[in-house]
């Protein structure tokens, strides 16, 4: 069940998505009290958004165990800080397996838990989602296709029929295989439509991102992988769509901005007025256009929909030797084109294990690092 | 509030809405039972209907008040037939203002009235809600456009910030002022989107019906005339939008088939699986254009406009003057751009009374027919 929410721990606070989540709640100060902050490396930025939101309970990688001295509050992990009774709403903003524990702690504790982080579903979606059942914990949609295909569905009572999954198409959407090879990390990260960080950035350009995305629809919304159908949208103003029963679709669109899927999952299920979100200007809008994704330049969203398909550990694998992929690309060790074949041959490698406990899970993520990162060694 | 509907009846029943309620029906034929129907002089077709439904009521235009002894069942009125206790549902698919006491009949006895016919909610819409609010009785909408409002509002918890009304253009979208002077009844009369009566046929044609749904959205959604944006959009495959205070914007889709919005009006808040209702082919779908309407080059919108903001009786003379207007060109009396000429003389000849009582409607109606059949005789 969905309850008053005020209490609120953002954990990856100085990452894109933190750093929004926490402009909503500046914009909406009488509706959230800051409990958490939780944070990686950028301790500078902390500070100052501890200082500004005094909260009870605080993170941050610490090199050798070092306390900073102007990060007052109490040091907790994220997993403890998301299973804090004080604690309402934890939003899970940090990137790659981080979120995991704290995501799993959270809906332990039947909380209200935003999740714009993916690999914690795509890796253990099946735990995740039956702890939430038991706990009856509610894990809300911040991804603004996610939060598209969530708004989509309110108020309807029967499940849909198909999700359709839009995406950009990325920075290279009309690249030859031959250009592709040629691309730089300063090339991928320059998106069209959206600013992140450097990991889903990348993702985006080689539709890894939209992959990870079906495993997550797949989770969030318990739909057949099957059911759920990616269209290329260069304009990014339709979010997502959902098609019924009765052949009806619904869509979600607005201008590219992070802000509004985190306060609409903030603020569920009412929707508050907030003049600082941009409102679509109808007579700028020409035209949206639509058009299948070219499965062949972008293999990474078929190995996504194929690992999704075999499900156990298949997912864990993909995310795994996908982050190092990345890694190494945009340490310019390997190129753009290798992503899909690093990530491919790991898949092949590894022998699917069905309904993984959470250590099977971890054990592969190592198992699938340590592959992915000796296979691209040897390449060379 | 919504009850499970079984026994409805069908006002309008041998029309183009009225056919196609029937075969959702038919195709749910568990669900409902047909309790009335009626229809206007295609006495051949009702016969038939009725020897399929087998309805309790009937009603249809007698010349020289002659029954047809093919049509077995109550004769009764469609006031008469809206009112009764063993009626559930009422679907007004009558055309012209033919559904205006049905309609109130069915409203003030606190049933479920769908309707498809704009003219009674156009003419009397403070009337017919302020009797919906006492009586709880539910105005369901039939048209596509109104549908797609409502699917879109269905879960929200708050009014929206504005209404997008969708408009296919009609099929002189493109024409000057000068080709739509040449325009013959027979070109108006095939329209690119929907097969409809002759009536609304014309009036998509004009602009006059997206006017009409412009305050027929206003009565229905309590929005204000200044809320409601039209925009043209020719695929006409976007129904309608609905956009909320926090900039979301929602869309509902289908390919233009009015046995959807028949469909969710009847099984309302269920969707039922139809696959007689058609899917979107997204491998077939590649691009949603949109524009402004030609309020200069389509008078007829502006004038619907400008008459909701007026209120009270000019809406009625509106729709008076437009029926008289229709009528003559199709008789080609007077000439396509001659329709907006003759609604706007004769709005002009008004003086709008505020808070009509339902005789003042009808008065006005009355005049308004007679001044602009006089003034276009005065025009040759």
């Amino acid at each position: 069940m969905y309850h008053a929410v005020n209490r609120i721990a953002v954990l990856g606070s100085t990452g894109s998505i933190g750093r929004q989540t926490l402009q909503v709640v500046r914009s909406l100060r009488d509706r959230f009290q800051v409990v958490g902050l939780a944070a990686g490396r950028n301790v500078r930025l902390l500070a100052e958004q501890v200082a500004e939101f005094q909260p009870e309970y605080v993170y941050y990688q610490r090199p050798r165990a070092k306390m900073s001295p102007d990060i007052p509050g109490q040091f907790v992990s994220m997993e403890e800080m998301a299973s804090f009774l004080t604690v309402d709403m934890v939003v899970i903003a940090t990137s790659g397996k981080a979120g995991l524990f704290a995501t799993l702690a959270g809906v332990k504790t039947g909380k209200n838990v935003a999740i714009a982080n993916k690999e914690p579903l795509v890796m253990a979606g099946e735990i995740i989602t039956c702890e939430a059942e038991m706990s009856d914990a509610s894990i809300l949609a911040i991804d603004s296709e996610h939060s598209a295909i969530w708004q989509c569905l309110s108020g309807e009572s029967q499940p849909p029929r198909q999700i359709i999954l839009t995406a950009s198409g990325g920075p290279f959407r009309n690249f030859t295989q031959r250009q592709l090879k040629q691309v730089t990390p300063a090339q991928a990260l320059r998106h069209p439509s959206w600013r992140m960080g450097k990991k889903v950035t990348i993702d985006s350009a080689t539709l890894m991102n939209k992959g990870l995305e079906v495993i997550e629809a797949h989770w969030l919304f318990g739909m057949p992988v099957e059911s759920i159908r990616v269209i290329i949208h260069p304009q990014s103003i339709i979010h997502s769509m959902v098609e019924f029963y009765d052949g009806s679709v619904k869509a979600q669109m607005a201008y590219p901005d992070m802000r509004l899927p985190i306060q609409y999952a903030l603020t569920y299920p009412e929707r508050l007025p907030n003049p600082e979100l941009p409102r679509i200007d109808w007579d700028k809008i020409k035209e949206f256009t639509f058009g299948p994704p070219d499965y062949k330049a972008f293999p990474c969203l078929k190995l996504a929909i194929d690992a999704a398909k075999t499900g156990g550990t298949a997912p864990t694998v993909l995310c795994a030797a996908d982050d190092v992929a990345v890694d190494l690309f945009l340490k310019e060790k390997i190129r753009f084109t290798d992503i899909p074949r690093l990530v491919a041959e790991t898949l092949e490698a590894h022998v699917p294990l069905s309904q993984p406990a959470l250590e099977d899970i971890l054990g592969t993520d190592e198992w699938a690092r340590d592959f992915a990162a000796n296979r691209a060694r040897n390449w060379r």
